[in-house]
């Protein structure tokens, strides 16, 4: 099991790797077993805690996908930092309105015009379990941290 | 259904959404659900047919998912043009000779030092079903592509 000092490294590791990739690709599994992926513009920077906040529109397909097969796959891409993330966890509908206070910016206004006051808004919280990257640094090798 | 003109029209439609994008994250269900995702450099443009082919070792373990849960996502970012696609497909492992001299090219030799003596080298092929794309154009609206 990881020590709390391992675990802050990882999540540091975590944080340089996905800092300045605004957006992930937020992939689930639907009820037939296809898989779909939707962009998604993370809402905080890695901190303390191994995990990710996306805002939602409670109502989206993705967030019933999400309530019937909780595991997700979040993946970040730079083609001119030649890096490439994957995140492996579980997601959960959160509608906690100080969570939501805390993580708004005002660039979301693009999908939530009436900002939090935007009937349905919700955050889709993401337990990070696993990553696995890919950069130019180490040869495109997958180096794998768990979580 | 699509008549032919349509399904035509859709191909084209998406060679140019992931043309000059050469990365795709290719996401796969594991055995205990959990969602993984592998950068893969894709090996041809989108032509006449709505296939992805991807090289890789048959022994790997994105295989293995694969054969047990054939349905996968493969994602093409491109923050610099905000692009963003999804494709929904099932994949399958292809060991054609003549398919991988005629997608070879010499890049590969990054993953693939022996290029096509290396044993074990494989195919993934995908069979797309469905697109989303999201861009500037539609502001960030998601477009559907069904094949």
């Amino acid at each position: 099991m990881a020590t709390s000092t391992d675990r802050s490294q990882e999540i540091q590791k975590l944080h340089e790797l996905i800092k300045g990739i605004d957006y992930g690709m937020f992939t689930t599994v639907d009820d037939d077993g296809s898989l779909h992926s939707y962009p998604m513009s993370k809402s905080s920077e890695i901190n303390s805690e191994a995990t990710l906040w996306f805002f939602t529109y409670a109502a989206s397909h993705k967030v019933t996908e999400v309530e019937h097969h909780k595991q997700v796959n979040v993946s970040f891409s730079s083609s001119e930092q030649q890096r490439y993330v994957s995140i492996s966890g579980t997601s959960e509908l959160v509608k906690d309105r100080n969570k939501m206070r805390e993580l708004w910016k005002p660039e979301l206004k693009t999908w939530f015009p009436k900002g939090l006051d935007e009937p349905d808004i919700s955050l889709l919280k993401v337990n990070i379990n696993q990553v696995n990257y890919w950069d130019s640094a180490s040869s495109f090798k997958s180096t794998k941290i768990s979580f």
